[in-house]
Parts: structure tokens; sequence; C-alpha cells
């Protein structure tokens, strides 16, 4: 638990380990060829005449944007996820663009069950009740002095994929896993603050209740409360932004998004657990008995191929090209220890590489190289491993258990096809090696 | 150097360690006491009329935006950096307001040389020659087929409080230290690209150029470029913003900022080092013999109190109140090993605690837990180290060879004085323990 020594060679990412599980490279496998220097440098500065006009000033865009040729690179939203009324309902994050394992505040997901509040800073209190030796009201100056932590999570919606219990509804990376985005997250632990009140020993749960119009309200085992939940102000180095809660919400890391309470302004403690809306008549999973799972907390161990993707195809690369197919995994129960990649659809599987940080709770970037064969049809699909002790279940087992009633917690393999031209789509498969529902 | 492994623990910020080194918590140190809450929740819910309306749709800024609460947490100027261009100067970024160890995007400080340019990434190509086996030039879609990797870096202008070597020119810590920023950065390797082209033996020096008005050229030596050069396009889990270098710039990590050149648009390959103007006419150290240091690089080891300061005093502080000091450390040269403050302008020093990921030319977060007095005088200074040996000095030893005539490279204790009120002001010792030129 020493966090005060150098990690040096954390980020380092080992490339001897890209190349031990890969093809090597060769000169001009990876490089593209069409545009091969002549070596006449006229003709190729002539591609490049930006540099003889001035640029924007330093007293433009204080609070800067992207470049205008980024433009399409947005949270979407679409009918078929809002029940006709865009206030209850969710935009998702663009991952077939993500780098890295951070999301910027800009295209973080936005969900929300009544709209995205508009808190002043000044007016927020926070409530803090119930079975603790005492009782307090915040104001957010005062909550931002205990002291600190940051760390980085994914949030992630449990119905994250939950449309597609049948096959699937989107041929989009974006629709189809984008209820997810990563941060680094500035707050407290609850357990400071408790700490400091005092916590009576029959208190078991502990409600949060956000000041939205839909007045989320979610209830926590006090397990939880005094592992690693957070009330965060901070997301990737500046203030919360208003659709993740400004200025302060509740953080239970790794567990469904809903339960991580936006706008905040109530956490009260208790002995019994509270039944709200969003806990009974919603974010509970139906199985094929008729009864339904509550309680439901942690998203499991999960991954996906962000890079190709349907939005991001194959279509330009030429036979023989390396190229890297890029994914993501993640586990709300732990870290994450191992991703193998398929190339026939879940048949046979080989490891891939995890790159750069590994974090508990967090997303984790995975990579393989793959020399590319013009016309050659496969089935992607990747399967995660976390410390907890689980791997992706595949579609057919999890629909053994849970049926296809209940939209949340669907955390199996996802397959995606890459056409003899390159196209990628989205596509399920019920038996191994056998596309269906396409 | 295996990435690979589980880091669960990385960044559980170690609680114990904070207690260790300074006061135990008493109930009502920390939280405020002014707002208890007595029971009445009516009285309480009263300040939070919010819920009551519907907030914004989904379908709303899909790029989100900063609450408009924050509207004063931007980039700022001044004609004192601006030598009357504000399209050769510098917006800086408010460190001061900064959480944990990367900065949103909107915050980066922006420095260029002729204006920010706006690339079409279409018409991008980087042309790489010179000594290397195969002369290429690339489009920013073959550029981006390299594996690629993701590391958390700063990026410092080596003129970072290089406006105070005679003493604090800004009572500001936005101004005074905020030539600076840091982000998760995402590219190739520039060793990747040559381990596929082939580098000549001769090859000792490369220059990179940018399509930008001013055509910035640095000249950066072999050994920098095969250890841990990067060419990158991704900021923060997206393209580089436009101020950044769009879409794709050169990151020299821990190495001054100019150095990453931006806008890249040509790397070329000599046995002879360039001698560009920004790299004779400027970003050169003049010293006392009327010499100046050329070829300055590593941005060397430095830290800065960035809560409390000028902008975020302790004016609302009550006496006995437990707050957090916190800080920035960093170098270019390694991994931050530790810091010390001091309450008294460096005459004495005590260990600060490093706080969540240290990780190498990184920002590191460092924390100490202090009790506040009402009307005690306070001169805070921080000191830190790195593993390549190097200590902070003393303004008084770096003057002693520097003299005052550089602009660069000015890594001295800094000094913030905390008055009897709780204001903060940055003062400069020349003599440990005795103020001059407040």
């Amino acid at each position: 638990m020493d966090n005060n020594k150098s990690q040096k060679d954390l980020e380092v990412s080992d490339r001897r380990d890209f190349f031990k599980k890969t093809a090597a490279l060769g000169v001009s496998a990876l490089a593209g060829t069409s545009l091969m220097a002549s070596g006449d440098d006229d003709a190729i500065m002539h591609h490049v005449p930006w540099g003889q006009t001035w640029g924007d000033p330093v007293t433009k865009n204080l609070y800067g944007v992207p470049s205008k040729y980024e433009h399409n690179v947005t949270r979407r939203y679409t009918k078929l996820l809002a029940s006709g009324n865009y206030r209850a309902s969710i935009a998702v994050t663009p991952i077939h663009e993500s780098e890295g394992i951070i999301t910027p505040n800009g295209l973080f997901f936005s969900r929300s069950h009544g709209g995205t509040a508009h808190i002043n800073p000044h007016e927020f209190r926070l409530m803090i009740h119930g079975l603790v030796e005492k009782e307090i009201v915040l104001t957010l100056d005062q909550l931002k002095r205990y002291p600190s932590v940051t760390r980085t999570h994914f949030i992630e919606c449990p119905a994250n994929g939950g449309q597609e219990w049948r096959g699937p509804q989107f041929n989009s990376l974006q629709f189809a896993k984008g209820f997810m985005a990563s941060a680094q997250w500035t707050g407290v632990y609850i357990k400071t603050i408790l700490a400091d009140l005092g916590i009576k020993p029959e208190a078991q749960w502990m409600l949060a209740e956000g000041s939205d119009n839909s007045e989320m309200g979610r209830t926590v085992p006090i397990d939880k409360v005094l592992d690693d939940a957070m009330i965060v102000w901070g997301q990737n180095g500046e203030a919360l932004r208003p659709e993740q809660g400004y200025p302060a919400r509740l953080l239970l890391p790794g567990w469904e998004g809903n339960l991580c309470v936006k706008w905040l302004k109530r956490l009260e403690f208790a002995s019994e657990p509270w039944y709200c809306k969003e806990e009974t008549s919603k974010y509970t999973a139906l199985k094929p008995s008729g009864k339904a799972i509550q309680h439901f907390y942690a998203n499991e161990v999960n991954s996906t191929v962000v890079s190709p993707s349907p939005e991001k195809p194959w279509t330009d690369l030429e036979d023989g090209d390396v190229i890297e197919i890029e994914g993501l995994a993640w586990s709300g129960m732990g870290t994450i220890t191992g991703v193998d990649i398929s190339f026939d659809g879940g048949m046979n599987y080989v490891e891939a590489s995890l790159k750069g940080l590994v974090l508990p709770k967090s997303w984790t970037r995975w990579s393989y190289m793959h020399t590319f064969k013009k016309g050659e049809k496969l089935i992607l699909a990747s399967r995660a491993m976390d410390d907890a002790g689980y791997i992706q279940p595949t579609i057919d087992e999890e629909v053994s258990i849970m049926g296809v009633e209940s939209v949340y917690h669907r955390n199996a393999v996802e397959t995606w096809e890459v056409t003899a031209t390159g196209e990628v789509n989205h596509v399920q498969l019920r038996t191994p090696g056998g596309v269906k529902n396409v």
C-alpha cells in the first residue's frame, strides 16, 4: 500500500512484449508505401501551404476547444434509447475514437433521470445524517477541506450492451459499448469523513440522494462505503462537469453508474436498505424464473475490440500491412489480469498484450499486432480476466442463466465480423464459430 | 519493465501515511461547524430548490463544456509576457485550480511562435529523411498505424518562473508557475519508426520542424530520440488540441516545451546539429560571464505549493482547522523521490507525502496536513528531489551560478508568505529566513 515509491517503469509499454507475441515488423509492412519520398523536397512541401499565414493569437479560446476537423467526435444519442424523453436518456461516448485509458470530459457519456441540473456551488449543501455520531451539513468549501485522493476509474451504465441480449441492435461500437467512460477523479473517501463524524455500529446501509429533478436515490451497503466509496468534485484535473453531477457526486468504483449519484445533496445512514424507485422499478435484472436480481452492484469483467470497429474499418489496408488491433478491458471487481483475442469468433484464442497503466477498476488497454491479409474473413472476439478470478462468459453461457429479458449486466464476449473487403460488423455468435443474428 | 502486472494498490493513497506525518484529526477540526445540522431537515432542504425543475436533455452540448459557475477557470495572458504580439506569446494554466496530475485539454497552456495553426488532417504529411535507410512521407493514417503507447508527462516552458530571477513579478500562482501542464499522451516512439526505416550510424542529430507560421525548428540529439522521444496525436483520450500541434507534435518527455515541436511536418537526421533561430537567438541561458548555455534541454527538478495560493488564500479558515497543503513536483530528468515542506522560508524542512500516481517525468502531487493557527505568519516553501540525484537549489545558490540575466531553467525553491489574516503572497527569500523583494 506504499504509494510513495517511484514507479519509474510503470508506463513503459514493453515493446519486446508486443513483438514476442506477434509478427516481427518488416520494413515496408508498417509504414505506407503509397507516398514514399522520392527525395524531391519541393514536391513534398507543396502539401503544406499553411505555414504562410498567421495562426490564432493565444488570446483566443481561453478555454480551448477541439479542432474543427474533429467535429464528428461527439457524444451521440438515439431515439431507441430515449423512451421519447431526452431528459431521462443517455448520450454515449465515442469509444472508437478513444486513446489511452481516460475520456476527455467533453466526451464522457451523459445519463440522467431528470435532465442535467445546474447547481450553484455557493448554494450546494451536503447533509450527512442518520446513524452517525455527529450529523452535519457541509458547504462545498468545507467538503473540499478533507484530505483528497485522485484515482482513475471507469463509470459504466449497467445497460451497456444491454439492448443486445437477443442479438446486435447497433452496428456501431459507440452505441453498442459506449455507455461508459473513464476519468481521473479527485475527492474524499467517505471513510475519511466518517472517521471524523463517527458512525454508529447499527449503520448497515447508506442512502445517497441527488438534488436533480428526479431526486435520484440509491442505497449502498456499508462495506462498500467503508472500502473505496468517494465523494468526488474533480474530473480529469478540473471541476466535475454538469452532466457528471457538478459540483459533487458519489463514486462507487466499479459499481453501476446509476449508483454513483450525481448532484449529491444527502447521505443518510440506517440499519435497513431503502427501496428507492430506481432500485425497484429499474436496475434490477429479470431472470427466466420471473424473479429479479436486486442489489446488483458491480459491473463484471468485460472487454471489447475498439480498433477496428464498424466506424473505423480496415477498408484502406493493403495486403501484408501490419496493424495494431486495440481494445479495452475493465472489471468492477478488480484488476484486469489478461485478455485473449480470437479471430474465429471464440473457437480459438491467443494472448493479447496489456499496454500502459493497469489499474484496479479502471479501463485497461490491450493490443495485438496483426498482419492484414486482403480477402480474409475474420470474426474478432476478446475475452478478459480479472484478479477476482472471473472471466467473460460466452453469450450462450450468460443467456442460459439470465435469459434474454434483462437489460443489465450483459458482459458476454462480443464478436465483430471483418468482411473480405475490410468492413466491420457487429455480430452475435450463439455457438462459437457460427454467426447468427447478423 | 513488465507493464502487464496488476498494480492494484498503486493509486491507493496511503491514509496512514498522512496521519503518521501530521496531527490526528479531531472531530470538529476538519469539518465545518457553522452549518451543523440541528436535525431540522426542512430548514436544510430549503437550501436546495433546484430539484423542482427539469434539467437539460442529453441532446444538449454533445461535446460538453464546464459549468457556467467555473467561468473564471481559464488560461490567462498578460501584456508582460507578450512582447506586444499575442501570436508569439503564452496563455498560462490555472494550476491553482488543478486536481490530480493531468490538465484538462481546454486549460493546457498555449505557447506559439507564429500563432495556433489549424491543420487539415487530410493534408497532413510527415516527411522523415536525411540519414535514414529509407526516406518516407507519411499520411496521418499511416503514422497512426505504428504500434502506439500512452504515457503521462508534463510539458513545461523553460521560462516557467523565469521572469522572477530578481524577485517576484506576479503575485499569482497561475502567472508565476503556470507555464506548464500535464496530459496522457498517445503516439508512437520514434525508435519504433526508426526500427522500421533503418537509421544510418552517422546520424547524431534530428531536426524537427513545424508547419506553423514560424516554421518552428529545433534540434534533438540522437540519444534522446532513441530513448523516449515520441510523435503524439492523442491528448487525454482524444485528438491533440490545435494549440498543442494538431494533428501531431513531437514529445520529448521532460525536455523544454519549445523542443516538442508542434504541427510537425518534418524530421531530418544528420551528423551535425542545426542552429535554428529558436536555439540561438532564444532558449539559451545567458551566464554572468557573457557566454550562454546552448543545448539546454531537460527541465530540472522543481516544485511549488499550489494550495494555498494568492488566488486561493486561507482567509476563511478558523483557528484550529486542519487543512491539506498541496503542491506539485516534477523533474525532466526522472521520477520524484520526495518533497520537503518548510514553514519558515527554508530554514527548517519536514517531509511531505507524495500522493496518487508517481510516474517518471510526470507531475507528482504532494501533500501535508496542517493545523491552521489564526494570526500565525508563515513562509511556505517546498523542495523536491528526483531519482537522478538532484534537489532544488535555493535562489542564492542558483543565482551564484547563473546570475540574473537568464530567462530560463529557474528551478530554485519558491516561497509563499501567509499573512496573519491568511492572505498568500509570492515572495522571494535571498537568504533563507529573511524576506526580501516582497
